[in-house]
């Protein structure tokens, strides 16, 4: 186990109606003029905004809104809302939505006390401070609720880049099961294999003696195949979704990471994806994590059998570890596309053609990324046309 | 899963040497003058107290020391404690040393805001505030580095009795696994079975549909299986430690424990022997967890067998799913016995004739208490007498 830092201090408050109380928490936690940041059409439909609001009221708290978060969130409408906080002496930022609404917020709050450009903390930059974030959370997915990592797509040539750091963890975070039983089932199955890969890019690691955090990876891991399928089948069952959303949670603050070097390729391989399709983040990572992991096994097989026989239930092949590796992938392709993810670009509406432009845009030149196995260009590309032809 | 709130704002801080930063972290949570809390011997011996102390100098830091805590520590030293810090003008108590030095800290952080007896606080009262705590942690086992609870024993009349607050979660705890090391192997195994038991108060719940939570409980636990046998084997083996160390506080910050009622009986009821023959807490609980296990088995069988499917490796017996419940619980007591613990109360140095004493002592009368089955004295009794009986 390698030394580490961890430090998750959101609090999170998870139940039904648990929302109401967003006022109460943002008052507890220092705001007093809140910029309340979201999405657009289901929050507000849903009457979740309304909620919100008359929260914010009744804590006696004045706010500011700034919708139209889409998905893969912009750089344009992070400087929009930069130039709104400091117009309007805004010192506390709500967000309603996901992942995307999350990490826009981070981004402004990076961004308001800060002379440069925003950017410069997706390029490499630390932050030395941060307006407080705090989110009311609508789907289980990104884990942006509990992380101090936000991600953001330059709308000028689609460039998609993280950021990270302990200023923007949220300072409460409100979890409510009931606000995610309306997500189609398509939109909770990308944010059910968002989740899984958050495990993996941990749970692949070239650290020795981890026991601890193997453990805890594979717990949530079996929770997701246990409870997934229920809410495909079952999109309103409460206790399901609650299940789902705390696993999110609990794969993302980092608790079951400590300690142990991660890869993260398929996260940066999959961003071009996204970035170039405007495609769900969890759509992509469906298609490019397994066939990551068909090029990458052979590194570390028994680790790959580990999985299999822990996660999957394989029955491990003694004679031939490399087999019960190899059906552990495919356990885990066939379970994406049971939940209706896709295999392949076809299925995703990617093209094997723009292959050469997704490696130019992934930057890599002739250098190598990666935690587990360090790519190259070349093996980045490998890593698309697997993926382009995968099949079950 | 029922609703929750979950607040664990400390930094962890894990690895070798990591002792050396405590004054750079008392300052960063706000400490200037310092309350040095500790045991006596071995922090003294093996110059861990002079590391720290550097530290603080270090970081310009004024501090006085309070040492002496004992085991199942004392309201006399905590009353001391108190004086102290009143008298010094202490803004920040640092606990170097175990569970026992951690609790008695906390007592004492509660105790100097407060214009009654701190005992208020162990005897159900809420506190108002509380000085900032943290910790340099030397053994693996209370948890109570990562936790809001302490436990602390009244000198006059050997009641031990615990408290719990957000408040008195310690700001930050220095996790370096080397000063574990030299650990003899029956305070580590005594380590071991602590952090086991407080995933196990956990585990066996009627809340249903907990499967992230009851996995995560899995996850620790099958990592203790893993490493404790290592470390006794091998005291010094770094890895082994380490997760251990890891594994323990996961265990107590309640995050695997999140949004199910608990039980906490056996921990009640163990308090008493080590209340009343001073024994090590973990050793107590060695006796008295699995007595409690066979005495509710039959309340939920099914969740025992699930124990000791996932847990103690047996295989189901489907025709006689009692079978295998009982042969898990059989399992965790020869596991218990391999680490060098006891098994029942000639083995503990406890007495079977004091167990109407001990019943008396635990203060039931005609009430009932536990969140799994609710235990009537005459309940008690029984457990005792399990546990005084018990063979493997």
């Amino acid at each position: 186990m390698n030394d580490f830092q961890f430090y998750s201090p959101t609090e999170f408050v998870f139940g039904k109606d648990a929302e109401n109380d967003a006022g109460k928490y943002v008052r507890k936690h220092g705001g007093s003029k809140v910029l309340l940041h979201y999405g657009g059409g289901s929050a507000i439909r849903s009457g979740l905004l309304d909620r919100v609001k008359r929260s914010l009221e009744a804590a006696g708290l004045a706010y500011v809104e700034l919708g139209g978060v889409k998905p893969n969130p912009r750089d344009t409408l992070v400087y929009e809302g930069i130039a709104l906080c400091r117009r309007e002496q805004v010192d506390f930022i709500l967000a309603v939505g996901g992942g995307s609404v999350i990490d826009s917020s981070k981004a402004i709050a990076m961004g308001v006390p800060y002379d440069g450009d925003f950017w410069d903390f997706y390029t490499g930059k630390s932050p030395e401070a941060a307006l407080p974030v705090a989110t009311v959370l609508t789907i289980a997915a990104a884990g942006s609720e509990g992380s101090g990592d936000s991600v953001i797509t330059k709308e000028e040539g689609g460039l998609k880049r993280g950021a990270g750091s302990d200023l923007i963890r949220p300072r409460f975070s409100i979890l409510n099961p009931e606000l995610t039983c309306t997500l189609p089932p398509y939109q909770t199955a990308c944010g059910a294999t968002d989740i899984m890969a958050h495990v993996f890019e941990r749970y692949f690691t070239n650290t020795a003696e981890v026991e601890i955090t193997d453990r805890l990876c594979e717990a949530v891991l079996l929770t997701m195949i246990h409870e997934t399928p229920r809410v495909i089948a079952e999109p309103d069952n409460y206790q399901a979704r609650a299940n789902i959303m705390w696993a999110g949670t609990v794969a993302h603050t980092n608790i079951v990471g400590v300690g142990r070097e991660q890869d993260w390729n398929s996260h940066g391989i999959e961003h071009e994806l996204s970035a170039l399709y405007d495609c769900a983040h969890g759509a992509g990572l469906a298609v490019i994590m397994p066939a990551w992991m068909e090029f990458v096994c052979k590194h570390d097989v028994m680790r790959f059998a580990q999985a299999a026989v822990r996660v999957w239930g394989c029955q491990m092949n003694f004679a031939d570890p490399e087999q019960t590796a190899r059906e552990g992938i495919r356990r885990f392709r066939q379970f994406l596309h049971s939940i209706g993810m896709p295999v392949n670009f076809a299925e995703l509406g990617a093209k094997k053609e723009d292959i050469p432009a997704l490696v130019e845009k992934f930057g890599l030149g002739d250098g190598r990324t990666g935690g587990f196995v360090k790519l190259s260009s070349a093996d980045v590309a490998t890593i698309y046309e697997i993926a382009a032809e995968a099949s079950l």
